[in-house]
Order: structure tokens, then C-alpha cells, then sequence
């Protein structure tokens, strides 16, 4: 069975800025809107605050509060952390949104280093338990073929990521991701998210550091 | 005589965010790097203050500084102006970056109305040096062709736009105004900077209000 998801299907997706680890800062949450893997159509954004408990809510809050909600049709995370250990409950998120939810792990995420450093954190119980909801990571390939990288000697390379996804079936999930993952081995609107939020709080982003 | 510019010709796009007029407060200029009119490789931020004197010297210490410099082809401005009444001197920034500049008015500014709104503002001497240092405003044809605005009825449509160019010929400005407007009638180094810009001051951006 094919499933045609359409090239520019709206993808609203987040990441979150540079923060000083276990300062009671706030720190911006960046969401982008884009057409498939093409282009921006609208920006968002959030404050939450590291190691908070608020990420879920805010998120949530922001999502149903925009003029874009109708023709969002999925959300992309960057790992399911913010500012920190701030977890996004990705069940909750759905829920409470109606929006299917994709989150992208470039790497295997170590769970018991990150049982570890939860424990070192109040409400251990109901951050765990979003960890629990993010379900099962599962992997997908990715055909990094951009021009850009041809500088850097690369043409067309396959490589391996892992997802989680809540709200739709891993066919549906694998189909968007390569929609959308046009200029890197990530999904476009997680590297334009990453690259302004580093810019709005460190001043510049992207380029080789 | 075809002169070929890089459909990817690195250019770094400006605009400020949200602010309250005549405030004492300091405003985010989002500045972001794109390959042509195609993707986004990075970004960069300044503040500087409503109806200040600082936008120069900001922006000029912001290029001369950022890690993108070298691969810099181009700068993009919408007006001149940024903050309200916060002028930037194009001269200056293209002579201290070595840098060509490029400044899109989306309608013909109201040069009279410019200055008389500069009278009421300390430093008229200097800001309105600046104004006349943006040199002649020409125009330059763009067609509007986004697949994007087909919900609006709109297929391809060609419209006007206003441009000043300091240190490349018109020729080459047009021809790099051309390349880089592929999802509306500005090029997208700006169309993309204002969304951001927004969404940083506002919380929102992009969709219909």
C-alpha cells in the first residue's frame, strides 16, 4: 500500500537555545513552520525554564493558541528534552493538541544515563513517566544528498537516525521524515529550528565554529 | 555581456523585530544567511535601540565578526531603517565590511515624509547623511511564482519592487534580487529574517492574522 503524504505537508518543528546548565534562567523555544523540507511559512516561540517541569505546557499552549493549528499536520521534536531535562510528554502533547508527533534522535539516546541524571531532579516519578510515553525508538535512513555538503567531499550518503512517534503509524512517520530531510541527514525544520534558536542566544549560528 | 552569479550566492538577510514606538527599549535584528533563495545556512543577532544611532556600528561589528564572513557575498536590507528611526548608513557598512549592499523597498519610501519624521529626532545632521548615502532608488521586476500562494488564486504575477545598491553594479542587484525571490515577491534572505524577527518579539509569525 502507498500513502502519499503531500511534498509540503506543514511541519511545525522545535528546538530550544543555548542556557547556562542548572541556572533557574528561562530559555527560548523556537518553533519553525515548515512546507515538507521546501520552505518557512511562520515562526513561534516559547520560554521555558531549565530542568523545569513547564515544557509540555507551554508547548501545548503555544500550538493551540496559533493561527497556524489548522493546517499543522505534524510536530517534530529534537529528542524529547528541553533546556536541559525539561521532558516534552509526547502522549500529552498529541492529546491535548490532536496533532501527530514525530521526535528525531540523531543517536540511540542512552536511557539509563538518562534515568540517572533524572533521579538527581525533583519530580523524578512524572518525568520518568514522560520518558515512558515517548514510546518504543525505532529507526529510519536518511538519504543525505545535499549539494552544500559537497564542499565537504560528500555527495549522496546514506545514514541511520531514530524516531518516536505518537498519532500516526512508523510507515507515516518514516514518509515525513524523508519528505522533510532535504539539507542534512535531519528533518528541515529541526535544523532551521536548532541554527535561530543557537543565533537568538548566542548570537550567531551555523558555518563551521 | 551574461554575467552568471551562483544560484547559491551566500547573502545575509536582515530585519527587526516588534518594538514599541519612541520607547527607550532595544529591539533583536535577526540577520540570516542563505544560499540564494533556496535554504537557510545560518543566523545571527543584534540588538540595537529604538531610534538609536547604533545600527550601524552593530550591524558592522556583527559581519566583521561572525565565523559566515568569508563566504559572504551580499547583504540584504528592508529600507534603511531599522528600530524606527535607527538609520543604517549603507555606505559605511559596505566600506567597513567590504561587503555589497542591497536595500529592498517593497513601495517607493516618501523621501519628504522620512525627513520631516527625522527633524523631530536628535542628530538629524547625521541620519539624514545616511539617508543620502543610500543612493538612487531604482527598480527592479520580480516574478511571483510560489506554488505556496496558489490558495490565494495567485500563480505567477510579476511586480515591482524598489532597490539601492552600494558597491555592485544594478545589473548584478537586479540579477541577485531575481535569484534569490523564490516564495514571494521579496527575496527570501528577507522574507524569512522578517518571520523570524516576529516570531522572536511577538511569539508569532507567519499565517494569515
Amino acid at each position: 500500500m502507498i500513502r502519499r503524504i503531500k511534498p509540503e505537508i506543514r511541519i511545525l518543528g522545535f528546538d530550544d537555545g543555548a542556557f547556562v546548565p542548572k541556572s533557574k534562567n528561562s530559555v527560548p523555544v523556537i518553533g519553525v513552520i515548515f512546507r515538507g523540507g521546501k520552505f518557512l511559512d511562520g515562526a513561534v516561540k516559547t520560554d521555558v525554564m531549565v530542568d523545569g517541569m513547564d515544557a509540555t505546557e507551554k508547548i501545548v499552549k503555544l500550538i493551540n493558541s496559533t493561527r497556524h493549528k489548522q493546517q499543522l499536520k505534524v510536530i517534530m521534536l529534537d529528542g524529547i528534552t528541553v533546556a536541559g531535562f525539561n521532558v516534552i510528554d509526547i502522549k500529552q502533547l498529541h492529546e491535548k493538541t490532536g496533532i501527530p508527533i514525530i521526535v528525531i534522535n540523531r543517536k540511540m539516546p542512552d536511557i539509563k544515563k538518562v534515568e540517572a541524571a533524572l533521579k538527581n531532579l525533583d519530580n523524578f516519578a512524572e518525568r520518568w513517566q514522560a520518558i515512558e510515553n515517548a514510546g518504543e525508538i525505532k529507526q529510519a535512513v536518511v538519504n543525505m544528498s545535499d549539494r552544500s555538503m559537497s564542499d565537504v567531499g560528500v555527495d549522496v550518503e546514506q545514514r541511520k537516525i531514530y524516531f518516536q512517534a505518537v498519532g500516526l503509524d512508523d510507515m507515516k512517520a518514516r514518509e515525513i521524515i524523508r519528505i522533510s530531510t532535504t539539507h542534512s541527514y535531519i528533518p528541515e525544520p529541526l535544523r532551521v529550528a536548532h541554527l535561530i534558536a543557537e543565533a537568538v542566544t548566542k548570537g550567531e549560528s551555523g558555518g563551521r565554529a
